[in-house]
């Protein structure tokens, strides 16, 4: 079946939401190794968890919708952890050198 | 400890791009609503294998780190299930009608 011109359109807007997505997800990861190089030159704990709940609680304050808070909030989940993940490959390879 | 200008700063980037992500996942969750319509109303089958699968060589290709390739992929196929899942509860929210 071919394929009508609104889906076409659509799917086009869907692909320049992945585009933008992925610029900013790789921003946040630059973003996670840059506070943990401040937070290692300092001494602090890599994981604070009271910011991470801050950021749930926004998250879900601030949801328009569709998607419900649980999968929002799961979805961002995903992405902290992935930020604390590559703090943390840093700081394994920084004590290997 | 108090935390340094540095880190608020850096944080406050970090809030900054939580706001567009969740901009853009909530505009993305629209247009997978939009394409569940349109293809409910031709009758096409609502998952497209081959869709996902586009996409996800794409996010592979186009990744600039520091995220590597596996955390991309899984944070996109995440954002794919929760997309298609949307599409799946307004279909049977549609059937109750």
């Amino acid at each position: 079946m071919k394929m009508s011109h609104e889906l076409d359109r659509l799917r086009q807007e869907v692909d320049e939401v992945n585009v933008k997505l992925l610029e900013l997800l790789s921003k946040r990861a630059e973003l996670a190794q840059a506070i943990g190089e401040v937070k290692k030159a300092q001494g602090i704990h890599r994981f604070d968890p009271e910011r991470e709940r801050d950021m749930l609680n926004w998250v879900s304050e601030a949801n328009p919708g569709p998607f419900d808070d649980k999968t929002i909030r799961h979805l961002f989940k995903q992405i902290f952890k992935a930020s604390l993940d590559l703090q943390q490959e840093d700081h394994k390879k920084a004590l290997l050198v």
